[in-house]
């Protein structure tokens, strides 16, 4: 609509300098921003490696550099996008200085950018929640994650996708955006829990002093040494229901190995009942607490 | 579109000194604010350790040092962003006033920004319940909480997401904008809750009464005298159903220690309905209250 | 884009006069208006506590004054926002006719405000559901309310969100937006609702009968005198399913007073009905009725 | 941003005349379709008044005055709005007209818009859907309406808001825009249901035989004829499931007298089964049909 | 902004001459559209009533005569916006011919279009929902309709609500938007499906040979003659489970009768089993297929 | 606001001529490639039906023709609708043309779009859907489907709604675009899954054995031969719960035969395992697998 | 609004040719990026094959020959939208230059864009999705996949619609957009979980031998050699409740083989227990694990 402005030519060159100036430096801090970013998240991940406690340092030295990469990596994809952002608006901003009508390309985009930007809101979602999930280092390749929609060992974490193969052998393909909460099973330790039913009739101080001596046994003989972090403890009589009096025991131990810890503590707790004579629920219990 | 105006520069020099003015004096302003309300808080924070009962008062030192240092995190990263929106739109009125076309980058900005917008709300929103979860200090770091999502202990709150361990030592990451509700178990008492069955055809007097000589014993004997709060309360006769009449116990006690406590209150019933003869119900009783 | 219009200045000069003086009228319009709903809330409130019934009429002095304090925060918050907004308004427009280029702060702040808006508008909402809850008197501290996400009493309430502690001694902040709908048990009464199995070949007229005369001396010994409201009903049969015949007993009581009334009641009853040698339901019945 | 046009006074008085009148005789025409509507409104509902059945009737006067006053209250709120909104545009067409730059005034309320307006869509849902509910005459004070968040008798309609107070005494806000379905308990009649379980082994013939004598029985006897619409109905066999045949009785009755009619009945059919010698289920039966 | 082009006359007048027609001929246009699509409903709705197989042609010349009243209301309302919009859209376009600064008008429309947008979608959408419910005639008054939210014959339909009377004599307003789909019970038959259970060791040839004379008997007494559509069919063993073998019968019935047809069938059936001695299973069997 | 053009005629001649030659172009290009896709949907069917396996190729010649018919009108649709927009935007290009003020009609046509935008969009959505899912020939009247909302058999399927007759002969009427999800139970075959419960002390293997015999006499006899597709396979043991020892054997058969095929089946398998004196579980089994 | 710019043609004609130039260079790079996104995709494809563990690793070079086959076709698709979008643009650009006004063509392109856009929005969303699911190859034709929707083998993958068959021969059709998590059941293994039921007061040692040596002895055998990855675990008991006492096994077999692998090993595992004389547990035990 504006005659071209090409041959008042000392303005419009001076335009386009300031533009490329502005440009350059502007993508120079943004860069430069960018990098502090990453080094700053390589430094958190450093400093909670250190932090970890017990048999999880062990892996400490592999975790960081695998870290390490990942940052790398983001970084040079934000990198990539400020780049070519800011080329855009500086090659737009010289096009309309010489004079060429925008007008139609920047309501195109927009009117394209608006049908596009409600389907694929759910696509930006994705890559902002995986941009910051990666910062956060909130897991990684090999972590066992729950992510709400299915729990797994994690394979792959893209900024779109984190790729999970669950206890199965299933792969899943959980998209970033919809992992409201995650649940993290191998950073710390996991907790075994053992419920064990007998008749409601019997005394309950004498049931729990079968199964202490029953857990000391076990700890003596060294069993699970390898698997547990404490000794188990009985915690008492956790329910009574119908003619069911229900025990409770509990261990701590590493990361994913309390469901082989259950079954031992479990047969081990059983026979030393049975040994001692005490007597099973003479009617079906309640359902088993899940 | 418009010719550089850098030449009629009187005018463009007053413009330039005018919004610079109103920058310096708009983040003045706003600098001052945000100190305000971050010095709000500490005092809030101040007065509430004051109000908090019994037990809860011996941590309350090292969570006011806590809530400090919070606040004063919070107070610095509004100030950035305070500054850093300021900068930035004084430096797109000055280039306006020297007569770059800015129209390509406001546009490309506008457009960008809707297509961000859509997919980014989830994260304005995580930040955002971040920010006034902190300012109205509705938990901290040590907390036990339940989010709705997961319940655990807080291991760290930032803007953005909230980390806790559950009791089974697992890590969570909730996102704050998920949080619909929050409950914090950590500010004030707990309370146990002990059911206990007996056979239908019982006297509902005589079992209260041999439940009342118990616990009253249970607290004489001071077992639990550290976690409880108050005497122990038998209630009476919560509901009959089938052949099942439940008596029900309740206790306030110290934050979090209701399952010991429970499950010592429902051994020693067990043991004084046993010694008093109390016959248990005939027939498996109802699903236990969950 | 337009030449400083500070030189022609009697112009200016007119604009910027008449722009305050507009600001200063529309001011004080706003803020009569609002101090008309905050008086018309106080006179609501003390007209309601008027009409309260019994028991509650009690606690109305107290009420009314805690009320009248909360309407006038909300009014000076009010009266502040309002003068926030046209104080910006108002600087706005004298910029514009002194000549200052606004453009890159309006379409900044447009941009900025889409942005924000997707992310906040849950705050929003939250605010302004805290506001209506508040000029409608929907509940106040002390009152047991039940906003589905959980139950308890009021400690605090904010336009942001309410501060509950429930029956276990956990405290509970619920956004106020997320209340969709809100029960509020301390303005009124409550039921005591009370079911008591029999065997399905008892006669229904003579259970009906013993239940009826037990309720009668209850009432005469006056035990739960200051509990009721009226005297309990036996209301008869309320279903035969299986072997078992339930029937049920009402009583209005004080509010939040009917889990005492119906455990004292059911001991009245199965008393009763066990004198009167009416056998229980040989098997198990169905679940209770939740 | 264009020079004040008060000095080129004919043609901005000219203007200022023609918006004057343009806004009297916009508001007079807006104002004379609110009444039309109110009056239309007020005429269905006492139509709908005259065509109630039965008992309904008699509270028809009392009814049909307070559905007056409520439209009455609800146009004089619509008139307010059209009055405000017409006199608002008239002022900012008048300060255009005199030469005010308007645009920051705009942009303000511009973008405040869209930032309230995401807010703020559940609260003009909330109006729009009261303003619906009360010009379509769905339910008023004393009402007894399900809808689908609680269940009670309507204390108060406001155009947010709807009181109820449930059958417990409990006091419920609900917000109107969240009413997808409302069910009115209070236009027509009520349908007891009662179901009796005897031994599937006995003829189905005889069984039905029994229950009808019994429930001529009950209607010759009048206990319930001020409650009764019709004679109740021995439908038959409902179902049959391992050792339990279930019979089905209906009666029509007043609207909210359901229950207690269902007590009655099941106590007579239960004595007139025992008299007649039919056996109840050996086995406990299907959970009830809910 | 622009000085009043009432004095240059000649081409105000054309302008004003050219809207006008343009307005008339719109109208007109769309006046006759709205008419075709109208006259094409009531040709639809007659072809269809052609079409209704046996029964239901009785009240096909009332309904096709309800279906015209209907579409004729429908063309009149819709004929009714068509005016308002064209004027309306006219009267600004003279206005704006005339020289009258329209912005401020366009400005607050604009802005109240938008906040009242977010509100009023739904509203919109039921009237948009109905509006098409009607001319794809889905239902009419007297059709028996389960709109997922509630089940009952529809009373009334409006383009906003639809108001159901469901069996127990309950008036549900539901809106039309919220129907995502709808039954249809009155088009067509209903099944009536008996399923009846014998012990899991009888021989499945013979119980099912015992039923089917029943069937025929049943069918040779004409009880049901009037209600089925066609013979009840005996389809055979529809599960074994635990200790009991459950006999399916199916029958096509006019429509909603299928409640009254099951329980006939079920007692023939039940009764032709005990008269054959076939045998109830031993123990109470699962629970009855939902 | 800008004097009409029309005087100036040679350009606006140009202008005039030039869009209604876009149009007409634009036009033709949209018309052809309609046809194109409708052409390529047609190929397909026909490619489709020629793929289809066994008993489904019978129906082939009705398919194709019912399928062309359907693209044809959908393609008729799509031209009408390209038609009136390209007439639409002509007609104002030219009315903008000749001068005449188009902005209160563009700002009305926008105010009004945004408004209807937000309650209209299931609208659109159930449009776009149906659009897809005819051009992918998703089903076709006659199917048997299920669409998550209902399952029946397909009687109309119109770019908005799809109804179903279910098998109880109601009506359902579906919006294309609640239809997240579609099964075509038409396209291939059923699969007859029959559980058969034993005592779990009974010999895997010699149950298995009788079965096979069962299920090879079955196929021996032909009675299912019109139905099956393959012989019956006796999977083995599914589950072993409590005292029941479930076996499983499974069938294809022609779509939509499974059920019936299932009840032969089982009435084969039962008599079997009774001839060969293989006992029924001794107590209640689980639950269906459902 | 502006005349035509065609008669000043010097400036016109360089417009248009720049506007070519920046046409012909943009699609020239957009299609190379295309091309280079396609050829990295079909290469992480070759490399995933290799990496394919075992059986899987047969039907590697069909596998990748039908996914390159797959990324071209994307490519095609979008070089081709990616030249309409140019040569649009262009066009629009060219009818401007020349001076044609685009106004209305523009405003109606944005009403109806948003218009539609929200109608859309699924639309667009089930597109994406279905390119980021190509473009990371997480499942292909013939792939037995999770959707949540539901289950089945992969017979289509289109970018709207993935199409599958599931076990019982049902055709799927679900919207790409609508698939939150994917479980890939063919890309690694299976797993197979066994349990088995015994009496309580079996010692569980010995119950653990028995079943070690079945499986031992069913390894031997060689029964299922080619479905099984791992001889089968033992695990141990898994739960004790009621008079139940539940043992697991689980073995890693080839994808999708689980079911049948279950079958035989729970028959030789319950063969064997029967051989060794362990009993079955006395009452039903809880209901199986879903």
């Amino acid at each position: 609509m504006v005659p071209l402005l090409i041959w008042e030519w000392p303005e419009t060159a001076i335009i386009i300098a300031v533009t490329l100036l502005v440009a350059i430096i502007g993508r120079w801090i943004l860069v430069r921003a960018i990098r502090g970013v990453v080094a700053g998240a390589i430094e958190r991940s450093k400093k909670r490696e250190a932090e970890r406690p017990g048999v999880l340092a062990r892996a400490a030295g592999l975790t960081h550099e695998r870290h390490k990469q990942r940052t790398a990596t983001m970084g040079s994809l934000l990198t990539n996008v400020a780049t070519i952002v800011i080329v855009v608006i500086a090659l737009l901003t010289i096009l309309s200085a010489i004079g060429l009508p925008l007008g139609p390309l920047v309501a195109s985009a927009g009117i394209g950018g608006v049908a596009l930007g409600f389907g694929a809101q759910s696509l930006v979602k994705d890559y902002l929640s995986g941009l910051f999930m990666l910062a956060e280092d909130q897991y990684g390749v090999g972590d066992l994650v729950d992510t709400g929609e299915c729990k797994g060992t994690v394979e792959e974490v893209t900024l779109r996708v984190t790729r999970l193969r669950d206890a199965d052998g299933v792969i899943w393909y959980v998209r970033n955006g919809e992992i409201v909460r995650i649940a993290n099973h191998s950073q710390g330790w996991s907790t075994a829990i053992i419920d064990l039913p007998v008749a409601n009739d019997e005394a309950p101080a004498g049931v729990i002093a079968v199964l202490r001596t029953a857990m000391s046994n076990l700890v003596d003989e060294g069993t699970l040494a390898d698997k547990l972090l404490d000794a188990p403890t009985v915690l008492g009589v956790d329910s009574i229901t119908g003619n069911t009096m229900t025990l409770r025991i509990t261990a701590r131990c590493e990361p994913n190995q309390h469901w082989g810890v259950q079954r031992v503590i479990r047969e081990k707790g059983q026979e030393a009942l049975a040994a001692a004579g005490v007597r099973a629920p003479k009617y079906p219990g309640p359902p088993p607490t899940s």
